[in-house]
């Protein structure tokens, strides 16, 4: 035994009868839930819904005609899954769209360098652009160089990021992706590539999103695979000049259409209410989007399905939805303006995005008129193998962002994401890489969670100081 | 202790001083050997040459310009070591080139698939292929197919090969690719794709050559990544007919050169009598020809080099050949063609072409006036963690073939390549899969073996019947 001292200062309640359950707060809730979870760890249906999804439509990035086919797909299966309302929500998103990507080294060692634009990069001229490369192995040894001093040169970043189960070495690295080609271009650059914001050791190149600053030129941008950003640290390291021609014909048209799909569990006695689950339906357009964020989708409308499978419907409504412009960060931003004037109807909010691992952890906004609900909750999550992180900075994901600023409150369900970035963004994100069992224990703590939050009358605002 | 029949029935000699090592056979040579093995286990160098070659050229397919440059950078790095002669042996080889590959699910599921064309196939038309597919998970099941009953089809085999750590699993699937497209046209195909034959998952697809039955149509042929093949597996199990458009452009010229460098180590008293180690200097043209075969290129190497900081030269002469069209199978017929009439003064043979796994296991031919050879050499190599297999069927390695049909006598040195399908053939055959202290160890094995054969006077002929 832990003294309990050591238990809170730890931050976690362990799972354990703290009383007989029907006289505990949440007693019916937490019967249900525990139903839910078992039921869901014998076989949830997820990888089922993963499995077609990846297969009938596969990469769906936003302003794609495979991200509608997949709203029409999304909606169709939330319907079969006899989802009480089902409505798309339909928006418009930038229209960039990749072209070809080649990298080669032209001189003193030709070889060719397997990369991938960025997205958002502007494109190279049309033959290519060759110049001398200037390595740096830390982002910061960069930043330190004087404007103009990179001046014509394609400038390479290939700072590793640290393989971490909570995906904090891709926070430490975003800004290299994010950020990086225009503080090179600051410097006199006229093109950029980064080590792939990824932890594998494969020919397969990380995309993602990247920003210009508007106060400098515009150069394209690429990441590399990571074994091509060690060659071309091998090269560097002999001290010569090495010439570098990438090619990248990304184009830039007229805004293109993007869809989110929700599903909607109709509450009992309080429709009104809302409990938001969901993932993002949008892919990057290099694998078929299974663990980003195939996974999220599988997991809240399977646990939406069993849901629906309880003989009553919860007090409050449970949404799923299916977020469709995630990775160009345009979704939360469009759900925002149609749901935002119903914030205050909002319960509690999160979505599933950090792939098919299991969920260890779990943090819960503030309560008031929700004392002991935690308690119950884990009670119920515990023999899944959950934890409860009383520290945690609650966070819901990237789609419930707007949302929350607007004051909905959003829990973290923090998932083991120790291999997710061996295939993040890459075309290696494929159906292969889930297993059933994980997407399980995944549902069964998203219907719990929906379940105990929707059924009961509890709160997660703050009390008012 | 187990009992020395059983030692004898698992066909292992134990590492364990059977005599004083003054009284035992081969004792000078064993010293010796011991001590190549101690230094080569302390850092043998091998690990430096393998970063030259994959750094300043990497990729080297036979016919290539790169691999002139790689016969280049052979030459004088073997000068540059030291060895006592060095020649460069050229000869021609076909003029396969490839060129453009892609395909994709165009109905009813629109997917990109990531394809690789195998080494000798036709191109598609220019403006590709587009058929219907048929898919069998099993190669059989395509065998078992009428005359003319896949007219029109794209065939896909999804057949799986097997991990093994002696690459069974690859030998048994070698048909699949080598003779697959020719079977497949004899029943009416047009054209042909296989699972990769590899062991990983990755969006990475694993070339290698294939042959045409000259009683067939010649139709293309391509190796599926390992993921895509699981999606048209997934596809077609929904049982809706499949179409996939196939574009391949590679393209057939003159005939090329190609070139084998041979390094001596020349005999202090036999000089004519050659003990031959050595690696394939050529690669497939996707990687950077890490593990296939720069690992045999800088093992064998490496190891000539220790021989070569030995006081004496042994008293035969070590030749270290650095083949240069193994991949598609023509070097070894060119080194016979110049070395054929020298056949009777090999004394033994073998090739490192396996990958960087550490050696597991050895078998040598019968001998004759060389008794006790295999248990001097395995009190050396005991400790560096290899067995002596008295039933292993010899094989020297794809470019010593031709000559141990001429009669000369071969060693095999049996790896651990347990991962080494994960990246054959394939875009991730690069550095980073490679282990510094496993290249080591091997180097250990081969000084220590081409020492012990060279110095002695030990004959690995069986004795005339």
């Amino acid at each position: 035994m832990l003294p309990k001292s050591l238990v809170l200062a730890l931050g976690l309640i362990l799972a354990a009868p703290l009383a007989h359950a029907a006289d505990a707060p949440f007693a019916k809730q937490e019967a249900v839930a525990s139903q839910l979870r078992d039921t869901a760890l014998k076989g949830s249906g997820a990888y089922d819904i993963l499995e077609s999804l990846t297969t009938e439509i596969g990469a769906r990035p936003a302003g794609s005609t495979a991200l509608l086919r997949a709203a029409d797909w999304g909606a169709a299966r939330m319907k079969a899954l006899g989802y009480d309302k089902v409505t798309v929500e339909s928006f418009k998103v930038p229209g960039w769209k990749r072209g070809a990507e080649t990298a080669e080294v032209t001189a003193p060692f030709p070889q060719k360098l397997v990369i991938t634009a960025l997205g958002g990069s502007v494109a190279t001229p049309a033959a290519g652009l060759s110049a001398p490369v200037v390595l740096f192995k830390r982002y910061d040894d960069l930043l330190a160089q004087a404007p103009g001093s990179l001046t014509g040169k394609i400038v390479v970043v290939t700072e590793r990021i640290i393989r971490a189960q909570d995906g904090a070495g891709y926070g430490a690295g975003y800004r290299i992706r994010g950020a990086g080609a225009s503080e090179a271009a600051k410097r006199g650059a006229v093109g950029y590539m980064l080590r792939s914001l990824g932890t594998d050791s494969h020919r397969v190149p990380h995309t993602g999103t990247m920003a210009y600053d508007p106060a400098a030129p515009k150069i394209p941008a690429a990441a590399l695979s990571n074994p091509d950003a060690d060659l071309l640290e091998h090269m560097l390291a002999r001290g010569v000049p090495i010439t570098v021609k990438m090619l990248l014909t990304p184009t830039f048209g007229p805004e293109l259409e993007a869809r989110t799909v929700v599903g909607e569990i109709t509450g009992r006695e309080a429709p009104q209410e809302v409990v938001l689950i969901g993932g993002h339906l949008d892919s990057w357009d290099l694998g078929t989007g299974a663990i980003d964020d195939g996974a999220g989708v599988a997991i809240t409308m399977a646990a939406g399905k069993l849901i629906l499978d309880q003989p009553l419907r919860p007090r409050r409504t449970v949404r799923v939805v299916l977020w469709g412009a995630e990775e160009i960060g345009k979704a939360g931003e469009a759900f925002a303006k149609v749901h935002g004037p119903e914030v205050a109807n909002h319960v509690l909010a999160s979505e599933s995005d950090f792939g098919a691992g299991p969920v260890l952890k779990i943090g819960l906004p503030k309560t008031k008129g929700g004392e002991g609900f935690a308690e119950a909750l884990m009670r119920v999550l515990g023999p899944a193998g959950v934890v409860y992180d009383r520290q945690d900075a609650v966070s819901g994901g990237a789609d419930v962002e707007e949302m929350a600023e607007l004051g909905m409150p959003v829990a973290s369900l923090r998932q083991n994401g120790l291999d997710y970035f061996d295939w993040h963004h890459t075309p290696d994100d494929t159906l292969d890489k889930v297993k059933a069992n994980e997407l399980d224990q995944n549902v069964a703590v998203w219907s719990a969670l929906a379940w105990m939050a929707a059924d009961s009358a509890a709160s997660f605002r703050a009390p008012a100081k």
